[in-house]
């Protein structure tokens, strides 16, 4: 049946660096289009660069990678430079990125690209949701071509940048209610995951002793990464993009529910955040929503790909 | 030290007449100034009466209960007839109270019991907080008599009438509002608490065999229950209100933490969440939030109480 | 037909002082059984002080005055001193009031003298309705006996303490909407009515000839708040309060129209403006707005009555 | 100086139709680059073409027309056939448009367009927003290149599909808040203005002395949607749309002023009004609001434009 058609859409992130290394790594499952950039955890100018020099560690410079939208559709931008650094990949100490960004819009690239496919494309989504958002609005007949999408964004359980929201939705609520209420598959990746797949010192280090300059960045990402959580994460950071591409990769390490999952976009203190109808009362599912992952299978996975990345580069 | 002076506002449901039997039985430890009921559950008629059954059961008929508010403050009044029964005490099967309600109104002797005290007021709140807020509104000063307010309520993961919020916020989030933002120490004993005090089946039959009419009462009030909830509480129903008491008898059964925690008063799916600030990011703490109970400490702390009943009772 | 029974609920403030005067000045019109008095314009302490020498500049001292709710339902108290002066009504100069305020709540002799009456009481409401609205959630059955509610507060219009919203309901729109939701006759005179009643120059010299203690206070005052507002009204004060009075004496003087008012509770710009259904679209009518205020007859009427006050002060 | 380059983005829709027609009838003030069309009084598929079909009747078919955004950004799409028709411009009779629709989105026009100009080009807008904010938050260099936004939408009075809102902000409010805090020059004619410039009969019928096919139509136009809107205009329909063409042909019709306005976008009965802030006390000003509109001059110079168009449609 073959790769199946990808568009990866993130603001890297040490987390988004380090699941594109993940799905650059898994060329035979994924026939991967091209990667969007969006403004998140640091400004646009930074992750479009930062996608790009994840794309050369990774060996595959001739991958396009389009920036989109600068802000978000309607509140004011938030970024995320405590966490992440001033550069988003701080600890990965990479070089200026080999090729420039493509003369596209990422919003024009997701609309060209799922309007001429033949076949529908899967949409891996590790941002806030603004260029998916927009492409929608614009032309919402690309629907059509969206094999699904996968999201990491949103909680269950409390958030991260409030008690209600998660990052990725409450920097953009606004375009996460666009795509929850756009009828195509929907799995919700949300932190009640990926608090569950923490990247433990034992981790690291064993990624580490893949010897090579991709899994060197991945640690020297972690570290710096988890060095800035560890008030919230004792044991080492969460992976939370990652999770997007090892469910695309190994279903079978997670399991979860179809219900009905609203964007809050009101309220005095839960703007963002993701009504999840656990119970099955408020409303017909739009959205899958996972619940548990097999975190050693997850690691297990994350180190498979990465050691292959090492035979990749040259 | 002597008892605390206590006085217990509740809208009986079938857990508020668990969480009275419980507190009747606790002369010792509560010097019970008298209960006031609100609209909850059921009406207020239901709610007041219901009171009176209740303390005619535990052999107290002489203990005042007052009538309180038949409604909410702002929202349009919601009550949960589909979990608790037309009566609200559906399978306890009691008679007509012995005596009249009082004639001063929940509210008033709220004002005038706390302004008079010179030993300050316990109150544990088991409903709505409609009464409470509105005596608080009217009489601010009564504050200062208030030793302490140990609420049901609320939820720091999801609710249960909505994905957002618990039965007593959601049916008065004004007044929960008011409550949260008085001043004065405040236990919030949530759903996360409630969910871990499962009347099990060997849980009611323990209770079964105490043999006395008090304990009849509670097991016919939890068989009913129970089957209105098995579709959420596969293994029985929660024991919410009494757990407030088992707090004020029993804290080391319980811990908890410090945090902020505000009523989300708008939102198009999130009125009346307890936003709990878990992390300690959004504000300094107004409440004390308990996230884990003893559960066989917890119902051994019932048994013995219900026990006591049955020496008590003519 | 006789006098109708009248209970003032007011937050002086200069407006309502003159509002009460004229009340006073009408005892053919009005059988004033007490003036109940909230926080509003200057807080609760002042505002019952200023009912009292109102009425004793009034020549009735044995008027009864209750205190009322010292803060608003739900929001944080705002007040208005940079409009009424620190004292509420300064430019008055009067002397400290003869005799204290009464021991009841105003909320608790709203709730008895509404219970107790066998002739509907007729409500002229000056000031936010923290007051009516506790006393409406405390028993709901006083409705029974409100002949009709005509309350200063709101606008068609613009407000004016925020673009949305008039003082009185910006000030408690919690209460406000407990009062609109109430199913009682109910009239509105927002700023589209009392910004046609403008103190000009003339007319204040037309009172200061009555030549007498009240119209001397009432002239102060008018002279005090209208430098405080001439940016917003260049050719004198607006008289808000007493066309309360003005309306219940004279009806005639006012024209308007049913429709359907909702009280804004929510949004980010638009808490406490009255969306009024002018065009008849959205709901069956619960108020009477009104429009036009003939200003010259509602002159004409303050004089009249404040000349009466001349003959009656010894 | 030369004609000034102009982007007409509308939603035709009678009121737009006339407005076209006299944007197209003044080449020496206009530069015409181009008409955008948006979902809003009809569906996009109805307005774009009605856009050619008016294009056409002014003798101009080379005008490029582009569809754009065929929905709002985030609230439920709403539609006004009950005022426009089931085309929208009911009442024109106008046969099929002579050529199809331009290739490029019209948020993709907007922002190359934009993009490459030496001059800064004028917006006039005429319907919802929807596509200059999607081309702001696409691109938001592009407002470098904007020499001014001339909008109808918004009221300081009352709106018109609720109290609160004008329809063309209540059809995305979210945009609306993109377009009005995105800090160019913005000039807002709202009902205030429109509810000025009413076609009473005889104005009607000045027009219709004219003779000519494009008066016939507008003739036809203000006809069918006069008598649709009798209820809440007696005496003619309001002319909201060429009040912006009239506007940037002769601003010396108009008086308004600059002040703060923001879009509400939630609040329960207040979603999508223009909370405006006549009185100074909210914000700095980000438009200026049109006030007044000398209706006698607004109609001569429509009447002076459209008989451009007798000689020009061959």
């Amino acid at each position: 049946m073959g790769a199946r058609p990808l568009i990866i859409d993130c603001d890297p992130g040490q987390d988004d660096a380090i699941a594109l290394l993940m799905a650059i790594a898994s060329p035979e499952e994924f026939d991967l289009l091209g990667v969007t950039a969006v403004a998140g955890n640091v400004p646009l100018a930074k992750t479009e660069a930062n996608a790009r020099r994840i794309r050369d560690l990774a060996g595959r410079p001739e991958l396009p990678v389009y920036a989109g939208c600068p802000r978000p559709m309607v509140r004011a931008p938030v970024t995320a430079e405590a966490v992440h650094g001033p550069s988003g990949i701080d600890g990965a100490d990479l070089p200026e990125p080999s090729r420039p960004v493509e003369g596209a819009h990422a919003v024009d690239f997701l609309v060209q690209r799922l309007a001429k496919t033949s076949r529908p494309v899967t949409l891996a989504t590790l941002g806030p949701l603004t260029n998916v958002a927009l492409a929608i609005i614009k032309n919402p007949t690309i629907l059509d071509n969206v094999a699904e999408i996968v999201a990491m964004g949103g909680a269950v359980g409390l958030g991260n940048v409030t008690p209600a929201a998660e990052f990725n939705i409450y920097a953009d609520p606004h375009a996460a209610h666009v795509v929850f209420e756009a009828g195509v598959p929907l799995t919700m990746i949300g932190l009640d995951i990926t608090r569950q797949a923490i990247a433990t010192s034992a981790r690291i280090e064993a990624i580490r002793s893949l010897g090579t300059p991709p899994a060197a960045a991945v640690c020297g990402m972690l570290e710096y990464y988890g060095a800035r959580t560890t008030a919230t994460y004792r044991h080492g950071p969460p992976l939370h993009d990652p999770c997007v591409i090892a469910y695309l990769l190994k279903p079978e390490l997670f399991n979860g529910q179809d219900m009905w999952v609203a964007i809050e976009l009101a309220g005095e203190h839960s703007q963002g955040r993701t009504v999840c109808d656990l119970y099955g009362r408020s409303g017909a599912p739009n959205a899958r929503v996972l619940e548990r992952v097999d975190a050693d299978g997850f690691f297990a996975l994350l180190n498979e790909r990465l050691a292959r990345l090492s035979v990749s580069t040259p």
